[in-house]
């Protein structure tokens, strides 16, 4: 398991929600970092890959949460690569709390493209990649296709600089926040979201007007969500799960 | 200088701005993250205070930038309590590059209500907190006047789910956020903001309908800004110098 790597936070009250609890974007938040920390160790950082003009793109990434991390908690994040394809390599994560429960568990897809073409490049050429896979399993489901929600009621966001990236891009853990303000405050004081699920299409940019759409799917606690650019094009998916 | 606490972090790709550089909302957070920890480690963190039916409200916090961190760099965060008084304690920080040279420096001022009363409640009873003033510069200038902006033009923002922290008010970085989203782009591509002063007048909460006001000083790089609640009383001031 040399190949599994772990990183060591202490959530913070200003970045807990209004429950006390660390919400699902800034998991995410700890997730990149310790993916980030996790590939830079191993020779495929940031940095390393603008070498090879190349850059790592989030496609997708499914949480589940079985226990949110509550304020000024310790907790771990565990880090590994679970598979590696031609287009696509699945980084998983668990969060462990101070005992060393595995009490959150997600699954990420990224593609490399290339900077000059922004094609998918060929991760199979990627050095040396393959040999980081690890055996450590991630008890939860494959991810399942996320039904369309462009017909649902939208809310209007336009693209702000505190929303960028350093690639001048919408930041992966925005999307993240603006879908889950498209939910009343009283859904969060009576529910807790169990599985989130987003996948990411097209790169939001400054200024673009967007069209947030959400709906419930009939008889069930799934959400579906859409972000759609100035076009109608969806440039995110999404699916929320309330227990 | 015992009582000067340093805190070390590296700045990750996915949060700093389309230009690479550490924000000053992200500086902010660092900061905070600082604060709690050096206020925890000498028995007055969130959870000392809770105990007390306390808690610290920051007032006020003026950060002056020589120089922005950049992506991927080791920075450490200095802090530590410079004055306290009967109604407010000033805390200051220092950023150090990698080199140990102090890049950034900001000076905040906080103080303690009751958490029944909501009023500030006697500095000089926190036992033995006056212990813990050190005599480290803070080489930026004392916090001046800001001027009302209330007769500019606004925008409006309802505060949501995402914005608030553990006390169910807007989180103070995302007042921050806010406000530098005032902006237009293509002014933090030509200069770069070296002092944002910020008064934080009263509490953001759910679903208010917020409105944001920007005024630039006359012949000067200055603006100043307020933000204001649905019966336009100001929560918060706000001076923005530019280089």
């Amino acid at each position: 398991m040399e190949n599994v790597g772990t990183y060591n936070f202490v959530t913070e009250s200003y970045l807990v929600d209004f429950q006390g609890e660390v919400p699902i974007p800034m998991l995410g938040n700890y997730m990149l970092h310790a993916a980030a920390a996790h590939a830079e160790e191993r020779g495929f950082g940031y940095a390393d890959m603008t070498r090879h003009n190349l850059a790592w793109v989030l496609s997708r990434i499914d949480i589940q949460v079985d226990e949110y991390p509550r304020m000024s908690e310790p907790i771990a994040v565990q880090t590994w690569v679970e598979d590696v394809n031609r287009l696509f390599t699945s980084r998983c994560f668990a969060v462990l709390d101070r005992e060393g429960r595995e009490i959150v568990h997600a699954r990420s897809v990224w593609a490399a493209i290339d900077l000059t073409t922004r094609r998918p490049s060929d991760l199979m050429k990627l050095d040396n990649f393959m040999r980081f896979i690890c055996d450590k399993k991630c008890p939860i489901s494959k991810s399942a296709k996320v039904p369309h929600a462009e017909d649902a009621p939208a809310i209007q966001y336009q693209v702000k600089y505190s929303d960028l990236d350093i690639n001048k891009h919408l930041n992966s853990i925005k999307y993240m926040e603006h879908l889950l303000d498209l939910f009343d405050i009283e859904k969060f004081r009576k529910q807790k979201i169990r599985r989130f699920e987003i996948l990411y299409l097209a790169e939001g940019k400054y200024g673009m007007n967007l069209s947030l759409h959400l709906k419930r799917q009939e008889d069930t606690e799934q959400y579906i969500a859409a972000i759609c650019d100035d076009t109608g094009k969806a440039i995110c998916r999404a699916a929320i799960t309330w227990e």
